[in-house]
């Protein structure tokens, strides 16, 4: 159903991240314990391909914020997939932790975070309510301008 | 019981947080999972009016920064009392990851953050004990001064 | 058996956390709720003595902070021993959130926090394997290049 309302949206899932070359990861997309998952921080991937870079309020304004955190939940959605083989399988978002790379400077933050909780709303509705914080990093990998980590529950 | 304690030491609990004008902030502040509650980010807010702006060891003394970082506490036992009904459903504290929004150089974060710490040992003595974190960031929502998110257990 | 594999490695605890002279941690080096043990943010210091100082990128190259990620894992275990007595008590590694001191445009934290992921999944193999994020920070307590925080689960 949560695969089916992304197609109606108009959206599909990129490919699962993949370490850029030359980019070391020895560490899980998805870490299940009992029912709970927690998954590692994500930012704006298709694949190996880097989708955004820079600081929100410098090369990337609120908007391109906004819309690198919602291709954010996109890769994180495409390795909850991988890892669990369904997206149904996700029954409720409990916990989002959001970085943006600001300008100096630039502190609105939660504008941008926005783009990854209003895809998670739009798809669970009500199981997509989620406690939250969006802080301003000084640096995230490879110049990523959002990185978020989450926790859910599963079926 | 808690609110007696916080009444004998000459504290109230602030509003709780409403957004600022022109700000959205599609979370919940407080998210139940099972016996444990994962609070949102809570910064020094008395409803919708932000009490401290500023970085520590620039606009802010580290005295104002503790002050800060209590007055943060405040918020999220407002909240916590707006989400559960009564502060005495908070059975323990587990975990608190503190933000300091730092002027360049300035890494005394320990000594804002123990101004939440404090508080909550004060109020819930051996029950009050957690883990804690307390990172420097380059930048807070709206340019606050302490960000501060939670775990707890409930009764 | 983790302490004796570390001993194969060469390596050896380093004394528990302590607070260097006039800084006051009021918190729990280690957080236990039912079969979780929630972690709080270490850097790499054996006893009151810290090991590394400043930006990796600057006065610290990746290899260094490598070795200051190593370290922190150290601190960390050995907060985990001084707490739950055996370091045979960790069963699984679950979640763990690295912050890197980073130099004006030095985004390669991935390479630093790698120096506390390999440790621990050569210690506790499969059992290691960890979700992850690695982040920026503007700055972290008394000027450490590194901070880990974790959670791991219990036998």
């Amino acid at each position: 159903m949560i695969e089916d309302h992304l197609a109606r949206m108009g959206l599909e899932l990129p490919a699962p991240l993949e370490a850029p070359p030359n980019v070391r990861l020895p560490y899980e997309s998805v870490r299940v314990h009992e029912k709970l998952a927690y998954i590692s921080g994500h930012g704006p991937f298709d694949g190996n391909r880097q989708l955004f870079r820079g600081s929100v309020g410098a090369e990337l304004s609120v908007d391109e914020g906004y819309d690198a955190a919602r291709a954010t939940a996109l890769s994180m959605l495409a390795s909850l997939k991988h890892e669990l083989g369904d997206l149904d399988e996700v029954q409720a978002w409990i916990k989002v932790l959001g970085f943006v790379k600001c300008a100096n400077g630039f502190n609105v933050t939660p504008a941008a975070i926005n783009g990854f909780s209003d895809l998670i709303l739009a798809l669970w509705g009500q199981a997509g309510r989620h406690a939250r914080s969006a802080i301003g990093a000084a640096e995230l990998p490879m110049g990523m301008p959002v990185e978020v980590e989450a926790i859910v529950t599963l079926a």
